[in-house]
């Protein structure tokens, strides 16, 4: 696998089918965008950068994203709301095992039933994705967000 | 036609032709962005995922697109603002038809003579590109928005 | 240098760098992405529509650049605040003597510690980028803002 046109824009299609995923609510084919023993993680910008371990969402495996997509969609008693994602073209690089490294900006827009959309949350994803027999997956998403106060709770994934 | 870098990369022009057609205020030009016979659509998320037909602004043809320019520039009484679009990186398919099919989140930000920008429209573009000799143009172009309370009216295109 | 695919990926590179030595704070990398006699202008949109001078920031040439830097890092009293950059695909065209032309849609959030992430800066990057034996950088970046009330100052490079 080589940083070329072709691998480049698998990437941005794969960013753009999670965006799609989350933002028209299809939560239970989000856990599909990963490898089986990827680590999803929100942390707050502040704890990133002290490298301290406490994050808002560590999931790790597939499983733990499933139980989080049955909680949202089953036991999470919350009021909906819609999410949509403006990612920023990716800084992209390879290590040497085939692993792309993908850091990239994001802003989440939210909108509530009968209320003016608001910023959500921003931030920077820092990914890691490998090439497998389904496609480009994320074998670690990090989104490490600026804003440090979560309006009101943080339900479905970023 | 395939989907190639080159289409790509021209489909990423038209976005970005469009974005700075519009938040330049060149109005006049905005319908030659369209096919002749193409569908301009403005509609609330909420009623599009009904499959509601109430549009907030629906044009079919170009002599519609070109009546609403001439609305805007001549006969609405509206206070000016900006609008600044970003784009994210839209998600392709092409059909046996040789049509583009593009989704991509947007986000337009408004900001008004003395006060603060905010955020003036959140949704999805879901659109219908086709080749012609004036190059890609949008034959279809659905403007599906998040935040169905609009702030003050909506004047120009999104 | 033609405008093809190695040199559209290279820029996308430069606007992704762009962002994350600023969003990252690292400014004191941030003249190098700069050639030496580099123009960085920081205008509001309605003194630049009229072709007035009058600009928030204006710094030419490298050594004016490092002194904000300086001034930034030691001098200047301020609350420190996040930046979190979205850039838009840019519209690029190339003249006959090989600058890159680019012009781009961006938006800037700012997060303060214990504060909701606000929009901060929205307008457009004018810019001129050439190939040096360092890669490519920028010439002139002209940063035209439609949101002439600056919430409170603007101290960091947007």
């Amino acid at each position: 696998m080589k940083l070329d046109a072709d691998l480049r824009f698998a990437v941005a299609d794969l960013y753009a089918s999670y965006a799609a995923c989350i933002d028209d609510g299809r939560f239970e084919e989000w856990p599909e965008l990963f490898t089986d023993d990827a680590w999803y993680r929100i942390v707050a910008r502040e704890n990133f950068d002290r490298d301290l371990p406490l994050s808002v969402v560590s999931l790790k495996g597939k499983p733990m994203m499933q139980d989080r997509v049955y909680g949202i969609s089953s036991t999470i008693f919350h009021a909906p709301y819609y999410q949509r994602h403006i990612i920023s073209t990716p800084a992209l690089s390879m290590s040497d095992d085939a692993v792309v490294h993908a850091k990239t900006n994001y802003a989440v827009f939210r909108t509530k039933r009968d209320m003016d959309a608001d910023i959500y949350n921003i931030g920077q994803y820092l990914d890691e994705i490998v090439s497998t027999e389904g496609g480009l997956k994320f074998r670690k998403k990090f989104c490490v967000y600026d804003n440090d106060i979560i309006p009101n709770s943080l339900i479905y994934p970023v």
